[in-house]
């Protein structure tokens, strides 16, 4: 695999007579991908149905010409005010019934069906004019869906659509209320137009109409993407892409990326460090500059198998950005560092966000590779760095990892709608689960929860799924290395209801969940042998054996040799604990890693990354803080 | 007093088969009441006028064949979605002005005068029919009024009904002008019809304004609630009963309860630890899976006086619950040491909150006495325990307790209304108060704010009230208890103005607040020997003798032998201080109880109780962790 | 210069009987001024167009009977109910979309052209009345400017209001759109009719068209004030006055300022403390009692500037406040303090405010000079304490501070709208570094953004300033002293945008910030020698001198002998040995005050304010808590 390096562009906020300038310092750096196009309509159709495309022809020209390949985004998160003056129901609600405005970005429903053709139209022009431009060597489909929280709208487009989709499922209002429930509290529906949206009820609404809801709103997204894709797929034969965000969990990528070719993603260590990871103040100071060192991981493995084993990184953070709480600058050598890491998970390309810093409007506190005066910003000598880096060592060969993670984007919904403790979240259990085998020094796949063969794993985890996949299930029955299911999986029916006979429903396995427990931070279940739960605590009943106890007796894991039930959430310390003894039973070696250090591998190299503030040892090699190290394996 | 136990059964939830079983099952365990009907709206009635009551004559039938008696609720808490159609503006509004939809449950306006009549309707339908079925004992008149802040709504017919109220209660605007001192801002109305909810005002609105508004949402409940009575009167000879709610202070329950027959409560010790009781990291941790040990004890003895004497649990929490922020499992035990505390405070009945876990619907997650699959959950056990134990026991006979606490609602309101310091809140004044009354070993009776008579009490706390009664006032002139005023106490008028001369205005007891402090939680006011006033501290004038001055010399305590008030609010150490020399003043025997068990004395009979999670000894006895021990007084 | 006391009264709250009683006691009291009329139109006005002038006219006769001089309020902050009927659109909308009504006071949109027409009306009817009378010696404007967050407001009238303001300022919608950067984002208009206020909009909006909306709302509190300077100014030769209030950033003080004669503000010490001022909780139980040390001064020396040198505090703290969320007592002595703190700082008069408590409404127990029951409070005899010292003592010039502070609205709103770090606020970071001018015991003045002279001054901080204005520059460019610019100085021009070359751009310095971090509260930059930045730090790059660097070498102030530019907020002891180091150079004269100490030179005299809660000793002085003491110079 070709490791390339790429940068974001808007020729239009620069002037013309700068384009070839960038463009040629855009390729002395080592480049290879510019992305451009991305949120400029109101320059693509300036007034309705009148396209401007001379400029942009330009902007291609030019940077083709100094050798760049460009990355061409459609521009549908931005569309221009006559668009919304034209038909303003295309605007999102929020939660609180508040029409979401005009004034900044991602301002449309994705329910909203004229806005649909609107995109249908302009994709399809971009695609006539550059489908087949040489120098066009790729597309991004919209930007960062669900960014500034916009799956869910709760307008009268999404009541609409979601109405439709209830009469598609269920095709009659009784079958939807014995679904959900309904006799319960009196809810029942007589017709489908009856069913408003799940928001602004007096008390919780049912889950099960939040989380029909939650599917409705995730297909919207998939529909809306497929538009697009439909209208690009006969103009082109470069790949499509979307850029997913961090910590996005409201729609289910692997049905979008299904659509596409490639899923790239967008990474801000340091902003996500801020404003969307958990962690102690010690350790939100030790990676200040850094990031968490297992989240950037954890999302290239996720979007790796998003896109089907394709994976970008369409920005990477270059500097400090605006939008965090606190927005520190990266420790020097970090740029460099995430750009490596990102190779190591398989990505074919990292784009840094962006070119030149914009010095005017929102995101004018945003770093780039390029001060806003042209001046070089510290990024730009380690893109540098990295470009020459890659040109030096021959390619990479992607491996299977040690273990894998399943990982299910509607269970996140499940537990959203009814997290039963406050601090339950779907991404904070399966992280916590990833986290545990980063330390010890495995490198994992992260796998969707319809996976049908573990065969290629000796170890895989699989917490929060709300219902195991007849596949999974399947793939679990013949099963020969270690799964450990749980907590909190397979308890659910798919219509959001505990089944009799209740779960999990593990093959060969009699183990019974019989009543869960949320626990307060403050609170914990302290196990034999020394290690905690916390959050969590299922009471577990059944004849598997019991492989380890709670210090008052219960049982906190019970299975087979190969199917282990997990039923609570372990602590960092325990669960390191518990990933070792399956380990040592599964036959997998594992890695006393210092702190901080992280370890990667591809087919014929294991890369070793340094997030911590401070030089490690490993072995006889002092790898610094931000530092980068490579053996053969 | 005969005890029994009962518990909530939904026989719409589950197969017309499963009924039978579930009966001769309820019977076997001891129980006596089985509660059925509330929430059942759209099975009795499905289409508009048209009733179904086979399903419901049925489960009457088959539950009363097997030996048990029927509460019957109406189901007024859920209007089922054809009537909301028929009329939506009987939604409630809140106070952002958002419009609380259909689509979970209480989504009804009490000042909604159609929404009445169509209660009246149902209740006299249900009256007719099951009014004198012999199985049905006993009715519950809808559900938990003000559950999820439903008592206040901010709706048309809201500002309707509270412009008549007031047209009705000053006749004229110019008196209301004068009551509220509306000249104060320019705030005068010249009609009725300008006087707006006090919601959305750009400050806050005249507290005169706000009280009103409370004192009108308290009346609206106390009529919605009477429309009932008054269609079931006729119909039935069995007792009329609501279920309260836990810290509920929004409307006045001893005036819905002067229209009822019994008073219950929804107890749930373990969530309402979790989501309305304050208390240190600590105490949440040790009363974690019981609740906090007087907290149960304060409602039983609120709603005995409520019920005019009788008093029910009419739901007891036996597992983990779904709607606190964290759920834990009780400590085995709990649920039988909650039920044996409920009798030996007076409750008749104890029903436990449900039969089955539902495995649907929003409350799929909160425990039963069987699980979703019909097998015990562990409060089962717990509840035939209990019940073999009343079998075997004589009755117990109330006694009046040793000390009386005064509870106003009214004042509750005042000072939502006007805090003066953010934590200064009724409830939590009250139960400090009350708290330090059961550490010291008393039993006590909780008495309404228009109380006439004292004498049975050689201790009177009268905490918080923002005007002492003609009734009480009487009542205190002759009392030869002692009884201790304030802090805050009839500092204002009715109309919610500070009274010239100023309060209070105590018998023949010359103390006068002059002036008032609050404080934050980091600072407090040193007392002399040691204890110290927190959040509140009030400067008194007058010729009565001083009790207790602070550290600088200022009156805390001031009055007579029999009146005194006090100045602030004394900590939990400070306040048992007082208490015992209050206690040993008035010649009343106290307790020292280690640290988590409380008691409570019925006639003939000490119980204790061990809220702790640790054995303790009393005297000779070791009392186990969740324990219920007894004495012959 | 003459100093006097003053009241706040409202002869509409008490009978007519009481005035003259009243009016000689605060004669005897010896209170030159009474400020009356601020919120009493519904008095005056109390049906459309008919006034009733004869209850003023005996008030203002009673007063002035009894020696007192009346400062007139105009009651604009108050319309009454009949008013708001006329035009309901005249009410405020919040950023959430919400209309505040009627109820409290300040309904009033200042963008509404209807409400200024009745501005003007009433305040020329009362300039008809009262601007000759004898008795009425100034007038107060209105109320409050922006209390309760009135400034900004998301109205119609404001929309219409802003579109038109745009208009003037731009002229073409592509003038708009190249100064906001309107092509990032595709946020083109091609209309100014489709500019909508900058609420509700997906995520940020441009933060051009936020401070464009800030500037807008700033100049409509001065067009609004300015209507009736116009209305009154014909008919009245006294000084016209308005009351600001503390830490109010949303309009131009300056502005407004312009139009009046004299600046006076409302000094709540301790409800400041509780409600708007940063502080650990120790600081905050240091001074539970006094209210900040510094916070009294900043404001007088602030407004001082505002008033162009004529300051006056319209309401003084005189006990506990009813809208802090704690309001504890002063402190004894603090009210005599306060006062004698405003004449040091050249405070022309002090009113207290409120005469008598009153016993009604919102303000119920917010104290006054005397008890609602008429009997002295305790800040009474203070008030004639201070009385009795002002006639003592010869008049007190005024002198020229020592260092003084640049300090500008505009870059308030700019930081509002980008902060960049969640603890950066322009506030915050004046107030930081007036502090350490106080600590050092220099006496400050306070000076607009468009300063022309510093020749005054040997010391001159500019911290935060968004653009140095061509005046500022101007006179930087020949200054003399030491001039400290920083942090956030000088590194956006005037359209909200970076400029290139990148600034500060200060005269014959060549400095440049290059990159800027924000840190969350729990790191910090080491500086050389021990300090520390907090919140803020900027890279600077540039030939300039580096006269402090960062302990990694970076530079942390870098300039030449005059001006020098400081890259990141210090912590207070940083800042401490910073000012003492410019000090030094400088040739001011530093003081080491024990903590709590204040110190304020006028012309003739220095005064010592002791803040602290214990006796201090300055050389051979024992200054009491709350003590005042002054030396000659
Ligand atoms: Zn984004
Ligand atoms: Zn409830
Ligand atoms: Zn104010």
């Amino acid at each position: 695999m070709t490791r390339t390096l790429g940068v974001c562009y808007y020729p239009e906020h620069w002037p013309e007579s700068q384009w070839a300038v960038d463009a040629a310092q855009m390729k002395a750096t080592g480049l290879t991908w510019v992305r451009i196009g991305e949120f400029a309509w109101s320059l693509m159709e300036p007034t309705p149905g009148t396209y401007d495309w001379d400029w942009l022809d330009r902007a291609v020209e030019t940077l083709g010409n100094a050798g760049l390949k460009v990355v061409m985004g459609t521009p549908t998160a931005t569309p221009p005010r006559w668009l919304v003056d034209s038909m303003p129901d295309m605007l999102p609600v929020d939660a609180q019934g508040r029409t979401r405005g005009f004034g900044s970005r991602r301002h449309y429903d994705f329910s909203h069906m004229g806005y649909r053709d609107a995109c249908r139209r302009i994709a399809t022009a971009m695609g006539e004019r550059y489908g087949r431009n040489p120098h066009v060597a790729a597309w991004q489909i919209d930007n960062e869906y669900d960014c500034h929280d916009t799956t869910l709208s709760y307008s009268g487009a999404a009541k609409q659509g979601f109405q439709d989709w209830l009469a598609q499922k269920y095709q009659s209002t009784d079958a939807l209320n014995r679904a959900w429930g309904n006799i319960f509290w009196s809810m029942q529906y007589d017709t489908f137009d009856q069913i408003e949206l799940p928001n602004l009820t007096v008390t919780e609404p049912n889950p099960a109409h939040v989380l029909d809801f939650r599917r409705y709103s995730s297909d919207q997204v998939a529909a809306f993407n497929r538009v697009q894709v439909d209208a690009l797929r006969p103009l082109t034969d470069t790949p499509l892409i979307h850029n997913y965000m961090g910590r996005t969990l409201t729609f289910d990528h692997f049905k979008v990326g299904a659509d596409l070719d490639i899923a790239s993603w967008d990474s801000y260590p340091i902003g996500f460090l801020s404003d969307r990871i958990e962690g102690t103040t010690k350790e939100k100071q030790t990676y200040l500059r850094q990031g968490h060192p297992d989240n950037q991981a954890f999302h290239h493995d996720l979007y790796r198998a998003v896109g089907n084993g394709r994976l970008w990184v369409m920005e990477q953070q270059p500097g400090p950005v605006n939008w965090a709480p606190y927005n520190p600058a990266p420790l020097p050598g970090m740029a460099r560092l995430w750009a490596w890491e990102a190779f190591a998970h398989g990505a074919e390309a990292v784009c840094y966000f962006r070119w030149r810093q914009a010095p005017f409007a929102q995101e004018q506190m945003h770093a780039g590779l390029l001060r806003p005066d042209s001046e070089p910003a510290p990024a730009l000598g380690e893109a540098a760095q990295v470009a020459a880096e890659i040109a030096a060592m021959p390619d990479l060969d992607h491996a299977t990892g040690s273990a894998a993670l399943i990982f299910d984007y509607e269970s996140a919904w499940a537990w959203d709608t009814q997290p039963q403790g406050a601090d339950f979240d779907m991404f904070r259990l399966a992280f916590a689960a990833y986290r545990a085998l980063r330390r010890a020094g495995l490198s994992v796949d992260i796998l969707p929860p319809h996976t049908g063969d573990l065969s290629a794993y000796k170890l895989v985890l699989a917490p929060g799924l709300m219902t195991i996949s007849d596949n999974l299930r399947a793939a679990l029955a013949t099963y020969e290395g270690i799964a450990l299911i749980g907590p909190r999986s397979d308890l659910k029916t798919r219509d959001m209801a505990i089944p009799v006979p209740m779960g999990p429903s593990l093959p060969d396995t009699d183990v019974t969940v019989t009543l869960t427990e949320s626990l307060p931070p403050s609170d914990k279940i302290k196990l034999q042998g020394g290690g905690r739960f916390r959050h969590w605590f299922e009471h577990l009943d059944g004849t598997a054996p019991v492989h380890l106890s709670t210090k008052s007796g219960q049982p906190a894991i019970m299975g087979g040799d190969h199917l282990r039930y997990l039923a609570g959430w372990p602590d960092d310390a325990t669960f390191d604990g518990i990933i070792g003894g399956l380990c040592d039973a599964a036959g997998i070696a594992t890695l006393r890693l210092p702190d901080g250090l992280r370890v990667r591998d591809t087919a014929t190299t294991r890369f070793f990354f340094n997030y911590g503030p401070k030089p490690v040892t490993w072995k006889d090699t002092i790898i610094p803080a931000a530092g980068v190290h490579w053996e053969a394996l």
